[in-house]
């Protein structure tokens, strides 16, 4: 009998999952900006709409799919907006909101300490998720 | 010299961050919901809203604050929806959407088997959050 973890194994068990408008462009975002890498894309066969993507940022998940409004699907734009922001642990937070800001992101806070040991910076990416980048620095 | 891991060792490199209407009521949603353990709690001095909190659900983590409209931190109710839904594993999907429902969550879409593979259910939390509920079966 074979056993099937219920949780599988190479994924954290909390992953978000952002609604974009134009899932193709953004995961070449994603790429250009965080590094990711692309695990998984489910393309309608008609068209060219994303229906599933999962990609891979450091040791982390993302999933992102088009806006399908039937199901409640909605991007930033769409909404107004986002209760939810990405908080992303890096290597180097200032090299990589210049990154982000030339694949095209928007600083919303600078890059700066924070009294609890974090440098951190905040930008909107341009499918409008916010993203919060921060390194560990004591 | 102390070395410093710019990417902390007991946390994943992305967590979602949630901004919810009363903190307090919901991190006792969670933990009560979703089995969450409370990490860390960053109360106001004055008053009881939370600027900051950590969760620990499974083996991830999920940040959540208070709103702070003047900072864009502003819940579901207030932005009238969410571009982001939260995707979690879990070892029985069945129960714990049960669970989550009598701690007051809303079924969005009930639980069925998909045909990647995993049981799938979404939910509504009471502060307006979409959470997946999966496990994988095959």
């Amino acid at each position: 009998m074979q056993t099937v973890k219920p949780i599988p194994n190479e994924r954290q068990a909390l992953t978000p999952y952002v609604i974009v408008k134009d899932a193709a462009k953004a995961i070449d975002f994603y790429k250009k900006a965080f590094g990711a890498t692309e695990v998984f894309r489910l393309t309608e066969p008609q068209g060219s709409k994303i229906g599933h993507a999962e990609l891979r940022i450091g040791d982390s998940l993302l999933m992102l799919a088009d806006e399908y409004p039937d199901f409640g699907a909605l991007s930033p734009s769409s909404v107004g907006g986002s209760p939810v922001s990405l908080h992303l642990y890096v290597d180097d937070v200032d090299h990589l909101v210049e990154r982000a800001t030339s694949a095209g992101a928007t600083v919303l806070r600078p890059v700066k300490d924070e009294f609890f040991g974090d440098r951190i910076g905040t930008i909107v990416d341009p499918f409008g998720h916010k993203w919060q980048l921060a390194t560990r620095k004591e």
